[in-house]
């Protein structure tokens, strides 16, 4: 069998291998650093077998990413982040898609915009946090909230808004005694539900939904089931008939906040959201094989380990049993009737028997604020399944890349986060 | 352009893409875990560019590799750790290469040998420490190191002795009052050396060298550059002449170390002697395509993160400045003359300006045990340079996998750490 050197380099040729997809899914789990993923695993391992499964990250896990900002600290804050995965340029600490002489960066979602291909973004916080701010709108302070709502609304491309598909939370800021961008989102022939159980009358994009007054309830306290699952179906419903195809942003928002509360039930709950609606999208692209999925984080939160204290072991079967974040056991331990009752309500919602040391400090600081008491309530959540953290903050860490469905292959290995965003837009300008 | 099917199909044919590599190279870093890497990347950064230069770790990086063991702790030890990277097969924290029902399990370099290959380690360590010793022996314990040892020179394959060359420290374990093993390798044929300086005497394999009583000097207090590079490289030009391929494995065996001190600067030293090392051995790829390089680490120690306490950024320009391991420092200072001259020692050896508060807690630290002692500057220097730790321990974070050469897309990605040692039990059966 002869094969000509010319067959030979046209089969194996990156061009012809790389036609760019139609459609991109870019999900951001927010302060996932890499020990989330494997702190999920074990979560999530049934103990019957003996192999530990793989969860969806780990089937679609395929490179790693550096997050530095544009300065000297090598910590990035999640604005920076978010430039940087929106623009494919770095930025400082604070920063919502401009540059350090506060000048805009073209995002993503604006050059799809630009070239006939609709887009949305779908969020587990208020939908003007910096992550997805960072995909829509320019600010030189991820603070300016109102600003960034009312560029959501305002900013034209060819005359267009910027946006065809809003989904998450922030009444607050839509709604404001100012101004209602709601009925201006209307004017426009939005489609708008404030409601989970109005989301079935969003038909067709343009839609916009606020399902609450600034961030979804946190995944372990709320009573509805799959939160980023099933807006993330809703988006990816209301996204496929575009004609051009589409770019949509998914963030795990909240997966940071847990991180900076040093939370790791809230955690493992929020990355168990995520992965389902990462199931969502991943189903999506067999269904749709022109599209791709990126799934990253825009940096580390917490410097959390799976590990702690000289200890050699990691007991997720104390994290399953925590039944609600530890803002919401100190505030139900502060209102707790008397301290036997808030002894009662403790091992109720963690099934942790402390020693009567830890009772006795649990119950003297429950006269304290409620920010000593939760954070007690998560340092004992973490001593006892040996879970160490090492700042409310953010750290250098790398995160992982994942992706599935077409061009995946682009993503393996180490590269920048600026280079993740830089891939996705030659991809959007090839599809034009 | 017509091409039929099958010619297609041929050419895409994974047995045809992965004929196995004739030699490989397998590195390990001993408790590096994935902030190591980021860690070393920031450590190296050249600060006159607007950007972080690549490191060798980060132009290799494929993959990620769990590492739980076989129990419900899911965290490591790094004999548990090593029997599983080089069995293919989990087992029990301590277990060298044995199952719970202490049965042996056949080793990588085993393998080899039974098929004629030529094989060798390398290790900053003893070279009979764990994670070599489960490439080349069985012990129901890691601590049984005189055993270890014997077993070097005792074990049999096929009338071979298990290794054709071994090069790190441990004379203390190899000649002992009771047995001189060193002498029966000689009396098997094969060349030793205890010095550096002699290390040109090693000509052929099999060779033994041993230069250091147990564990070579700490990078960073040792006189001797390129520690690991310069064992490398011997080894490679042992092995070489090896007809049917060679097996090495090298160790970066004091990360870990540095790890369980929470001593960062120790661990970018190692992290740095590991890197040239890395380094020599790509480069023998280069020279030699018909041989796969692939480099892990056991698990990750020390909780490490690049970032702590609230604070968004982690300075390796502190770290760079630190001239000894904490030990080291500890040592010294407990013998300086005066606290005088141990404050100005401390200067010396760190650059880190104490506050007055901090300057008398390190003058009254000296007067207890140096473990004290020693524990208090590896803080400070862990606080200067806002370096997080969570436990003299190791935890169950997933480790980097790097590849390079051929096959080397077989590490793409997640997997567990055994399916990595059965790739290449796989690879060794093949090129018999």
């Amino acid at each position: 069998m002869r094969i000509s050197l010319l067959t030979l380099a046209l089969l194996l040729s990156p061009a012809l291998a790389s036609a760019a997809p139609k459609n991109i899914i870019y999900m951001i789990g927010d302060g996932m650093g890499p020990a989330y993923l494997a702190g999920y695993r074990y979560f999530s391992d049934d103990k019957a077998t003996a192999e530990v499964e793989n969860t969806i990250f780990d089937e679609l896990w395929l490179g790693m990413a550096s997050t530095y900002p544009d300065d000297d600290t090598y910590v990035t804050d999640s604005a920076a982040g978010a430039t940087a995965l929106a623009t494919g340029f770095k930025s400082y600490n604070g920063a919502i898609s401009v540059n350090r002489q506060h000048i805009p960066l073209g995002t993503m979602m604006q050059l799809a915009k630009k070239l006939g291909k609709a887009n949305g973004i779908v969020a587990s916080s208020q939908v003007n946090h910096a992550t997805p701010a960072s995909f829509l709108a320019h600010n030189k302070s991820r603070r300016n909230y109102d600003e960034i709502a009312d560029m959501y609304l305002d900013y034209r491309i060819d005359g267009k808004t910027v946006a065809d598909v809003i989904l998450g939370g922030g009444t607050k800021y839509f709604i404001r005694d100012e101004r209602n961008l709601v009925d201006g989102f209307k004017q426009l022939g939005f489609q708008y539900t404030d409601s989970w159980q109005q989301l079935n009358t969003l038909t067709n994009a343009p839609a916009l939904a606020l399902l609450a007054e600034t961030a979804l309830p946190a995944v372990l306290n709320s009573n509805q089931d799959n939160q980023l699952a099933t807006l993330t179906e809703k988006a990816l419903t209301l996204l496929t008939p575009a004609k051009k195809g589409f770019v949509l942003m998914v963030e795990g928002s909240q997966i940071d906040w847990c991180g900076h509360d040093n939370d790791i039930a809230c955690a493992m709950a929020e990355m168990d959201d995520f992965a389902k609606a990462i199931a969502v999208a991943k189903a999506y692209v067999d269904k749709h094989p022109d599209t791709l999925l990126v799934i990253t984080a825009d940096h580390e939160t917490g410097g959390m380990s799976l590990g702690a204290a000289g200890e050699y072991q990691w007991l997720p079967d104390v994290i399953r049993k925590v039944k609600a974040t530890g803002r919401s056991i100190a505030e139900q331990l502060k209102q707790a009737d008397s301290d036997a009752a808030a002894l009662a309500l403790w091992a109720e919602l963690t099934s942790i028997n402390l020693t009567e040391a830890e009772q006795q400090s649990l119950l003297a600081t429950r006269q304290q604020d409620e920010t000593t008491l939760r954070k007690l309530s998560n340092q004992l959540v973490a001593k006892y399944s040996y879970t160490g953290w090492t700042t409310g903050g953010h750290t250098a860490a790398d995160v992982a890349v994942l992706a599935y469905g077409k061009n995946a292959k682009d993503f393996i290995g180490f590269q920048d986060n600026t280079q993740i965003a830089k891939k996705l837009m030659q991809y959007i300008q090839q599809t034009k």
